[in-house]
């Protein structure tokens, strides 16, 4: 009476070479045997099983008219190849289980606590590919009212650190850093993880792609050198150069973390409690013992207060002690951006001139990296908070620094030119006065819309600082952007939101007076 | 400068018959003129416009290989629909702005509370198509928590209504009712509704599909008669009957609702004030001044308690109050499931039989039907709510509310018999006792397994009630389907539930016997 799949005549596999993202999907004709006898015509997933018993669970589409013969079944690319199919390979269908997770979903929507169990088992169906993205959609909204307990961001982060690959060093003092973001051009962490190494420390690094932001860290490094290390290709340049500088999302460590991310960037949710589990998670994955929070605080970066910043840093430090981590909190100034470039690339030249000791490098970005390796080196080597950033800085000026970080890049594959985008807009100042506010959320909105991170040359780059007096014309921002229809796009914005910078006269009472 | 998307080529339309559900789609060749020119290759959604000078939002997918020739642009289902395209049709593509309303749903996430005109913005955004599946995730997730306010409820009911469509009888008095659900074989609606307009009350009766349940009226009404009305047709049936069964979802009344449930369907979250707000949306919308709400209240019932009762019951009259709308509320008891039949046909079956008068109807959605048409004509005759009972019992039992039922539906395009499913899995008591609990979780979830809603004649047959004597053998369910895939996946579900039906022992301390 049971109709095993094997016992069913097979569909044939067709590569149809459409990207569906991360979500992988199923095409199947209306006129299928399988799909009146099966009822798969009401379903809005799919177990696929292959001749080699590898098992995915798929979005169905259905499909009328001629595109697919009636024996044949279409494959997005993400369900190609993750069955790493050929072409007319057999393919079996059949009904998934029903997701037995979503129920503990549902709990949370409704505001009860989960615990250790709950969490591990929407992880896990998360990892095994068993939610769609609007499940996923719904688990990140609701843990985004910030309504997660310290617990629950405990077990969350357990469940995320088991449910993918971890390393360990054998070393009693493995460091690591993050940066909870919001301040667009802050990319000190390269330069932290290059003068960390070049003192002796072992500083593992993967950084995550931009989730709300214009660039991540791994973006950056991404138009430096190669970041898509292999577990073993990140113990090799760890244990030749003391650190690495790689992207997390191809090791498998915390992968449930990659998969949310891309629902949160569609979203632009990015909430406390899946901060903390994606932060902490990644970093005992990849076998930190020391972590250094960076929480940069302004009006308009990610923390807006100090009091907001008090009670994550809190339950930063909750979460930590609860999982045997040490870790400490640098609260930064957030009130504008770091550096002169948002954007991939833009930020890369930034790093490279600091690290150079180039005349033009942004002194701005050079001092925080200073301080963030000073307070690293401060925690865990016992010396002063003065000595230690003189440490840094010594690092950093002595070209030890560049020497290392050179030498990371090539053992990550070598060392790029980053690119340069063809397409610019400049924004001059109609008049002269002094530069009174910067507004760090649509210069982000700017650079995303001119293509970044996608685009890696794209964002945008500001030459003043706030204080800083200019004059008729002088430019204020300068939007790059790889192709013309994205640069149209991030200058209707700017058009639209003339406040992101803004001037005040010089002298008080005087008006400001146009060109 | 600027590009507007009339001055670059067009893209010639390509129907690939893919249907992506409600969500429209778009199949862009990686090679296309625009792809790079434009920056399509970073972005998950995009602005279609026609020739006609037509927009519409679409997800984006883009297409490598020889699916589609590098001028054609391919569009789902739904997408080609909506914009009524013909093969070739000149398309052009560009960036959609960005939706200003999702800053208030991410608000809504952080917990603040949205006043009118964000509401409106949401919705409006919401019917245009602006909303990707994971933003209507995020919408109904972050309203999800039973933490809207009444006077948010208010709100989210107004701006519904005024997205669609709206209907002015004209009348004093226009009667509707509806039950919140829960309570699976619950099918009183069209026994009620006949009653009602064969005792002369103006009854235009809209209903949607099932949002998480295995059949809505409008699923067990379209295996009776025609339900997708226009608005000029629900006119003529209720100028000449008095009343209609209709389906919503084709008039354009609240159209925000209908895409709000396909995603609450998929989600299995169905909200307190979603669901207020659909309610009344709905209602107000067909021009209603007096709505009974039918709330079933019992342990596997939606309402599990009489104090979430009372709760959800002050919610409905405080929002019908803000809108001028008399509200009644009627608990009924919610214990077990009504009827025998679960799902679209089987609860086709059933209501005939009542309304048939035929000695094999089930007497318990005879007598529920006639308490709900009892209180809504004791509501708007003034009369007591005995002889509002004995007046509804007489229509019923002197087959003039089967005349008018028969009348409505020959207005609505002609009487249908419902169908019968071949697949068949009973099952049988394995001891004799007597019946001790239902689940109607579980009841619910087999019959969805089994193929209902979509599959009408899908679903499951429960001849016995709470306290029947059953013998060995006697049936206790009977699983219907419409394939063979269906029915094991729900006998499977069935096996490991198997507390769906409980029987105790006749006699205190006596052991249950089996066969």
């Amino acid at each position: 009476m049971m109709l095993t799949p094997e016992r069913m005549a097979p569909l044939k596999a067709r590569r149809l070479g459409i990207d569906t993202h991360h979500e992988p999907t199923l095409y199947l004709p209306a006129n299928s045997h399988v799909c009146r006898s099966e009822g798969f015509e009401s379903l809005s997933r799919v177990l696929i099983t292959t001749h080699q018993g590898q098992h995915l669970i798929a979005s169905l589409n259905i499909v009328t008219g001629v595109l697919l013969a009636d024996d044949e079944v279409g494959f997005s690319e993400s369900a190609w190849q993750r069955l790493q199919l050929h072409p007319e390979d057999p393919i079996w269908l059949s009904h998934p289980k029903p997701v037995q997770s979503l129920s503990h979903v549902r709990a949370k929507v409704y505001g009860h606590e989960l615990d250790d169990l709950q969490f591990q088992s929407i992880i896990n169906d998360i990892v095994d590919g068993r939610y769609a993205d609007v499940h996923l959609a719904a688990f990140i909204t609701a843990c985004g009212d910030d309504s997660l307990t310290d617990r629950e961001i405990t077990s969350l982060t357990q469940a995320m650190v088991k449910s993918g690959s971890t390393l360990d060093w054998r070393l009693p003092l493995v460091v690591d850093k993050h940066c909870v973001g919001g301040l667009p051009g802050n990319r000190t962490t390269p330069i932290v993880v290059s003068i960390l190494a070049a003192c002796g420390l072992t500083v593992p690094k993967t950084s995550s792609r931009a989730i709300t932001s214009p660039a991540g860290t791994a973006d950056t490094m991404e138009t430096l050198t190669e970041v898509s290390l292999s577990l073993e290709q990140m113990r090799e340049v760890v244990g030749s150069e003391g650190g690495c500088l790689a992207w997390g999302g191809a090791m498998r460590l915390s992968p449930a973390d990659d998969l949310l991310i891309q629902v949160e960037r569609a979203l632009d949710i990015d909430s406390e409690g899946q901060l903390i589990a994606s932060v902490l998670s990644k970093k005992i994955a990849a076998g930190a013992t020391h972590v250094l929070i960076d929480i940069p605080v302004g009006p308009t970066a990610k923390v807006r207060s100090q009091d907001a910043a008090d009670r994550l840093a809190d339950s930063f430090r909750a979460v930590a002690d609860n999982l045997g981590l040490k870790l400490q909190v640098l609260f930064t100034d957030g009130s504008q951006p770091v550096g002169r470039g948002i954007g991939p690339a833009l930020e890369a030249h930034d790093l490279l001139a600091v690290l150079q000791n180039l005349p033009t490098a942004p002194l701005d970005l050079k001092q925080r990296a200073e301080q963030v390796a000073g307070a690293m080196l401060a925690m865990v080597r016992e010396i002063s908070l003065e000595d230690a950033q003189a440490l840094a800085e010594e690092t950093l000026c002595s070209g030890a620094a560049w020497a290392k970080f050179r030498a990371i890049c090539e053992a990550q594959g070598g060392l790029r030119h980053p690119p340069v985008a063809p397409y610019r807009y400049a924004l001059v100042a109609e008049r002269r006065g002094r530069v009174s506010t910067i507004d760090n959320r649509i210069l982000a909105k700017i650079a995303k819309l001119a293509g970044a991170p996608a685009d890696p040359a794209a964002g945008v780059e500001i030459p003043v600082k706030l204080g800083d007096e200019v004059e008729c014309q002088d430019i204020l921002l300068m939007i790059h952007a790889e192709n013309a229809g994205e640069l149209n796009y991030a200058v209707e914005y700017l058009n639209d939101h003339t406040q992101v910078i803004q001037l005040e006269s010089d002298t008080q009472g005087e008006q400001v007076s146009p060109c």
